[in-house]
């Protein structure tokens, strides 16, 4: 039997999308909505089949279902969230798919007051592409999942919601939204500013060398602009506490090079290594 | 007609290996010698099949070869140079394919003399495992080489060169070791600078999120450790110098998530998403 009668998601691009084709596969909702804001986008969503139905009606959409997961780029959910409450079924579950939580849950939870149980949710699932054009229901499988528990969340709203994300696939973790962004701020958001950086730093040469470890290092900074200094801001603490760490870290290994240190750079060095065996 | 006759390579590892299969199914050589420091590597390289044969008697394999390919760690080119210059032909070609080429092609050129001609190769191909069982023949397609070009490089055998590392499929440019180290310094040696550095950052808990853009950009800190500790040192200058262009450009994304200016943080974001769309 499916989990959810109704889920509507506000946003059908890359994630939006790929949540409705998992979902259409998976089934852990008998029917799943999308809400898309351009005429344009909705054709799209139903081209690629990302959606069982499609609408321009915002209001509408996320008054009948039973979950809402807005699935739009970090600096709108706020507002989206805000708009979907007022509609929403009282009970019914609302979460978003953003990659900061603190800031986004703290003001959401506001909002929902008791009408609404918000929980947010961070699939760790994502690529620099973006659009429906690019969606996969199988981003999913074996990602890692937040979900935000902090003193107002319902814990069977929470229950329904780990069992929906596993059901596409998802390996879930629970954390406090202090803890997820700490620990996303190192994981995600620090990967992302070095990478920017490391693009920033090339020339029309270096470039042109294309080598795999330049290809590796540098491809998260593919990603859009816009929803990637949204997240930087709206998780600006943990970021620039993330930024400090790394920096340390560099300095550190340009200080053995700058002395000549092989053996204290053979130690930095092979440390590192270790950590990132772990890594797979 | 094959181009050379004998080739011996020196150190039958990954890259050593790799040249030996493609070697071998490319055929840009009669024969393929493989020399090993280890009874044990001298047996493993046979078992994977990497050169036609393999010994440990140094000097009597790069005497007989026509070209001589040193494929040892960075820290170990310099002194396998010197005692092959002593065996060789006179006339024969002696490269190697270290990471590092303005420190290793001025000493090994004033060691070759007039002698032997030496040329500086550098593949821009590998991979952050090794040893012969992971070498790969195929590695070296539409991979990037640089050939080192001095005052005192021999043409005829430059245009050799040029042609055999074609052979294997490999896109060769020729650059002076100067800009070769200026080039790679931010196409290869600061990816591995920042990837380690990124990996030294993380705890356990980010770890086990393992968030894609993690995995992609500390990919290549699981190098192994002495390697890079050789390859940062004996290429300092420009180590450094990159290290400082990337400490800019992080300091700019920093200062702009500080200030909470979302549109100059766009702009630097944009700005580095266009240099890497360039990438592939």
């Amino acid at each position: 039997m499916a989990m959810f009668n109704k889920i509507t998601i506000v946003g059908v691009g890359l994630i939006g999308g790929s949540i409705g084709l998992a979902v259409k596969k998976k089934k852990p909702a008998c029917r799943v909505m999308g809400v898309c804001r351009r005429e344009l986008s909705r054709r799209k969503a139903l081209k690629f089949k990302a959606v069982n139905k499609a609408t321009l009606n915002f209001e509408e959409a996320v008054s009948r279902a039973d979950l809402v997961i807005i699935a739009s780029p970090v600096g709108k959910i706020e507002a989206l969230a805000g708009r979907a409450v007022k509609s929403m079924k009282k009970g019914a579950i609302l979460t978003d798919v953003g990659s900061s939580k603190k800031q986004i849950v703290r003001r959401i939870e506001a909002l929902a007051s008791k009408k609404v149980n918000f929980i947010g949710s961070h699939p760790m699932a994502g690529s620099d592409k973006s659009g429906v054009e690019n969606a996969d229901g199988t981003i999913f499988k074996g990602a890692s999942l937040i979900l935000t528990k902090t003193k107002k969340t319902d814990m069977k709203s929470l229950t329904r919601l780990k069992r929906f994300w596993r059901s596409l696939g998802c390996r879930v973790f629970v954390l406090s939204p202090e803890r997820h962004d700490s620990y996303a701020s190192l994981a995600s958001y620090l990967p992302h500013a070095v990478s920017y950086a490391l693009s920033a730093s090339q020339t029309k040469d270096s470039i042109k060398l294309t080598a795999g470890s330049l290809r590796d290092t540098t491809r998260v900074s593919s990603s859009d602009a816009e929803l990637w200094s949204d997240i930087f801001l709206s998780a600006r603490g943990d970021v620039l506490r993330a930024i400090k760490i790394f920096l340390k870290n560099l300095k550190m290994i340009e200080g053995a090079v700058k002395k000549k240190d092989g053996k204290k750079l053979k130690q930095i060095l092979g440390k590192a290594k270790k950590i990132r065996d772990q890594i797979e």
